[in-house]
């Protein structure tokens, strides 16, 4: 079990903190200190304004982190690309220096700087690159196999990036573990990786071989698992990661699909020449997708209501239930039973 | 200009020397001679039942093949998955030794290996890898940008692996250029990059940067080039390799495409349990996927004939112009015309 320190200087934000609100939602290892000098003595709680985090400190440096006694510094934002800051190298020293294990998603491997390694060497420090792709699965071709009978493999389809996809996946999971299904969660990025321990980061493996690693990984769990949740990543209509979303599907092999949306979002994010389609054409492109290969119907829409009052939350998941005749909810706000209840349908 | 023996062993036939095809026909290079010990004593039109290499030796080792004073040698075989073959160490330590330059488009990269680069520095020989990612692209985000008003992009989209994308892009490129027009072959495989001498080896980037680095050759050839005809890669419906064709075609940002398939191919190369659609579903397909970002219409059929006699090739022809409505041809054996009229009145 690790105690972190979440490093998130300058972006600890509702939105560009994914990574940090994922691992304090979910993750088995503990939090102890957020290090963000522009939110310093607030709590996460109020900082991210979320539902976690309560009493958990924002500290302006990582010496004054340490004070809270964590074992690991991660890397807690996901910034567009995985590049490192220059700002940040002087703080992953000194982390280094306490001896703190450093965990990072980011595409630029830690391991690979030689001024990071020679002071993980120097202070007995270790360094976790969670997107580093890891050799039984780097290089596989994908085989087009089925899943064990009897399992079912449920697809997060998205919208776009960063609309909720592994959030969904997570509390869905959680809900149908306590109903009682033999149900697992498979992590396809960096985030989910962190949580789960273990899972293929999806958008780091070589194109050719995309299809084959999520294959691999969802042919060991569904050997163990009745039902397996895959975090999607990106959207098939995202200018930059339309290929990682379509490996990602086809490499998954699902049965059923949930699309995933966040309210109001009108535009691909980043994108404005892209419009996202109305969630009807959505529904209709994932399917279409899938089928490709293997029909995978959409049973359920996630929607993302964060930015919305409780009230307009509720009058998005009506007007999105007129438009798509689906189960709707925010699984985060409203618990996910409507969208179990639609996987437990249509797996008979 | 590099003098060519190209290396087959054991594989110089015409569906798995795609390759050494691809260089026979295309490259501005020379072949001088070819390595295949069960086809030696044939010449390789003979051989690959063939147009071209007439007069060219088959021989069976390196060193016979050094007596026509080649230059370089070309690993001219696409194993699926890219590995290298243990047996063909010695070869190439030998060609290092004779002083040939060694191209290899394998997903193993020759320089990785410290046996070989110690042999290529020993002798002063030097090793290409064609399918090693350039740092200008390698990392590179997809911006969504719009091509050089005026310029036409045509996208080859395929129903299968080596079904004759590339070869239809160059003889259609061939042909266009003859006509007057200011075009350009933009080459994403490594069959192609050896051709054109530069490219995007499109399979070999890392997932999240496809999009992107198939971007930034576009926006570079269209900003010169008037057409720009983009080797595809893959199938939407290959099990393995979607990923790869998808982030291709939306990085493309294609306006018109041209859909290739192999006459009598029911099912994808080596999955038999995957049939390929119709070539109507093909062309609704592909139209509906480049469409999530940006329509780009299927204005013609190249109709890969290779296996069929000439009566039998005209009629699969006619019947396909049938099936689908749009001008169908086979490039290599009736040329490009039929389908460089289509680009003509389409890119109006």
């Amino acid at each position: 079990m690790r105690k972190y320190v979440i490093l998130a200087e300058g972006n600890f934000t509702p939105h560009s903190a994914k990574t940090a609100l994922g691992v304090l939602r979910f993750a088995k290892d503990e939090t102890v200190a957020v290090i963000d000098s522009q939110k310093a003595g607030q709590d996460v709680s109020a900082a991210l304004h979320a539902d976690v985090g309560k009493g958990i400190p924002v500290v302006s440096t990582i010496d004054e982190a340490f004070a809270y006694k964590p074992t690991a510094l991660l890397i807690g934002i996901a910034p567009i690309g995985g590049k490192l800051p220059d700002s940040w190298q002087p703080i992953l020293q000194r982390a280094l220096e306490l001896g703190l294990e450093i965990v990072s998603g980011l595409h630029f491997f830690l391991n690979d700087d030689p001024e990071l390694t020679a002071a993980a060497q120097k202070y007995g420090a270790t360094i976790w690159d969670v997107r580093k792709p890891q050799p039984q699965y780097a290089m596989r071709i994908g085989q087009g196999k089925s899943h064990r009978q009897g399992s079912t493999t449920i697809f997060m389809a998205g919208s776009d990036c960063n609309v909720g996809k592994m959030t969904a996946a997570l509390v869905m999971e959680q809900t149908a573990r306590q109903r009682g299904h033999n149900s697992a969660f498979a992590a396809t990025g960096q985030t989910g990786i962190m949580i789960a321990g273990e899972g293929v980061p999806t958008d780091r493996i070589i194109s050719d071989f995309v299809n084959g690693a999520v294959e691999w990984l969802l042919m060991d769990l569904t050997n163990k698992h009745d039902w397996v949740f895959v975090e999607g990543q990106g959207s098939l209509c995202h200018p930059a990661y339309s290929a990682v979303t379509l490996g990602l599907l086809h490499g998954a092999h699902p049965d059923l699909q949930i699309l995933c949306h966040e309210a109001n979002r009108g535009f691909i994010n980043e994108y404005p020449g892209y419009p996202i389609p109305p969630l009807k054409e959505l529904i209709i492109m994932y399917e279409t997708a899938a089928r490709w290969l293997k029909p995978a119907p959409i049973v359920g829409v996630s929607l993302n209501t964060f930015s919305l009052s409780e009230e307009e939350a509720r009058i998005a998941i009506e007007k999105a239930t007129a438009e798509t005749g689906l189960p709707v909810t925010d699984p985060v706000r409203f618990g996910a039973d409507a969208l179990v209840n639609a996987i437990e349908s249509a797996a008979k």
